[in-house]
């Protein structure tokens, strides 16, 4: 293992510590708890959006903190949940009495914690929703998609629901146009190398030299099936037909497309796929709104992409269209 | 060698394609040659600023197509430079009337091709002038500062020219502040793990299971001395020192500080970096203005990172912070 760190069991702590001095006008620390959050304007009310979950994602889920994205984001150790108590000081902290939104992500452990801290602030008066991101294809069939796990698409529930607050709309307003945003937004991955966990040294799953797979987690959870290695084409277009026939999407459609590079895929070959995905559009006559290629929410180095698909109403269009300052995540205004 | 690719040898030409798909409303190319432009204001006259070089270096050289920033970009080969009458083409359509500058790096092919397109160009009436970053301090001694290669340091370069340009400034003047800005900017880089060339499937340089090259340029040309990896303390301290000794940086200059990740290296570590860069800085007593974290100047997927320091004055201070919207490198302004 050759990485650029100084002790295994404080990478996230020391990489937190970098990350505020990077950005001291856009966040700072809660002190005690892991749990970073926006620089507020004190005069602005607004539903406050708070995020969370393992470490190891970046830029998720501290690069999205900042305006018309999340409020806060509680920070846990690498692919592990933040615990209950970071959250519930969050939601204290961050309430702006219109009620507390969480945006998170499908996986076991931040369900339990999310709703430990949802029941405490409850108990103080707090009022908090929540939406759960379930976006990957590959992790369940569409009759148990309860059951499916987040990943890149979480993103666009963020932009979606963080926009929402932004603009001023209610929690229920927020919840439902998040809610929304994962209701439309369907995922699929492929891993070709694996992580390395820093506190072990070892790779997070195992693929021959001429494997991929298809499907994969981004905590490298199996996906669908092994693979040899393909084109670029062949493999986007297994991607794109399971995540079109799944919502499904239709001619006529309009979309948002995010192809998000896992870690050490290069965005060279995250354009190649994009030209691809282009031509599949266009035959399906599906009308393309933005597209975001890069690193979005990465898993360490694996290496991999996945194609994320969002059909857009009105109303999730406006929302994704608009301006967002976070350290990691700056659109201009579209609208 | 797993890569999501096609044809190895179609894999520029595919890349653009699909950046060009993603883009649409930023860049166009130009017909017959693989030079990108950015869509003009026709009525918007100013200095035009070209860049480019070799590919696998992504958001270099065509993220940076935009307002404030590069008005165009020719794209060679993978890690080859683009040909004259590309560049040429590029100027002949991008000057507006106030004349062109070229802002380009330190590499012979480079500098051989653009020096051609010059000719060219000033043959036509056009007129042309020229900065060549070369602000890695591992490839050269001091006193033979103008045989440093470029790395990294270049995004300043383009930062602070096509802010100028983009204000108004006439030929000579963006010329000077580009000048000043390669002259304030000093990069130190070190690689872990090689980039694997598309053409060949052969890794770009060899390197033990526990080395390190500290030095390496963004081609994988060897650097000062390979070394056994070691915490990332102590990897910052030694390349900081590099870099401070160098310009010299002194107590109580104001800096940007830009981290470059090379490709599969996490963001994580280089906030790890990061947290190292403030505690020097603070101990020097030099100001960090902005600082900048994330992969700028990629080649391929290489691991390892540069730090790039800039020295500011007032003009410089004011063109970094400067707004900036291009595909892949926005900014608010920040002035």
């Amino acid at each position: 293992m050759k990485k650029f760190i100084n002790d295994p069991n404080s990478v996230v702590d020391e990489s937190v510590k970098g990350y505020l001095a990077a950005y001291t006008e856009y966040v700072k620390k809660l002190e005690g708890v892991r749990v970073l959050i926006r620089k507020k304007d004190p005069s602005f009310n607004k539903v406050a959006v708070i995020t969370g979950g393992g470490s190891g994602h970046k830029p998720a889920f501290i690069g999205y903190i900042g305006e018309g994205l999340c409020d806060g984001a509680a920070v846990g150790e690498i692919f592990s949940a933040p615990p209950a108590d970071w959250i519930y000081k969050a939601t204290k902290e961050l309430d702006m009495g219109k009620g507390v939104i969480y945006l998170y992500g499908n996986f076991s452990g931040d369900i339990m914690n999310f709703r430990m801290a949802k029941t405490l602030a409850e108990a103080d008066g707090i009022k908090v929703e929540e939406v759960i991101a379930n976006d990957d294809v590959a992790s369940a069939p569409k009759e148990n998609i309860k059951n499916r796990r987040a990943i890149a698409g979480e993103v666009m529930m963020w932009k979606v629901g963080g926009a929402a607050a932004w603009s001023g709309m209610n929690l229920s307003q927020v919840k439902e146009v998040s809610e929304q945003a994962v209701y439309n937004t369907r995922t699929m991955g492929v891993g070709s190398y694996p992580p390395v966990i820093p506190a072990t040294g070892k790779p997070g799953f195992n693929l021959e030299e001429d494997e991929i797979e298809i499907g994969v987690g981004h905590h490298g959870e199996p996906g669908i099936r092994k693979e040899k290695i393909k084109s670029a084409d062949k493999i986007t277009t297994e991607l794109m037909d399971a995540i079109l026939d799944d919502l499904p999407f239709k001619s006529g459609d309009r979309v948002s497309i995010l192809i998000n590079g896992l870690g050490a895929t290069p965005l060279q070959e995250l354009y190649i796929v994009n030209r691809k995905i282009s031509e599949i559009l266009n035959n399906y006559k599906i009308k393309k709104v933005i597209t975001y290629v890069g690193e979005y929410f990465t898993s360490l180095e694996m290496a991999g992409f996945s194609i994320t698909l969002t059909k857009l109403n009105d109303s999730l269009e406006k929302l994704i269209l608009a301006k967002a300052d976070a350290p990691l995540f700056k659109q201009f205004d579209l609208t």
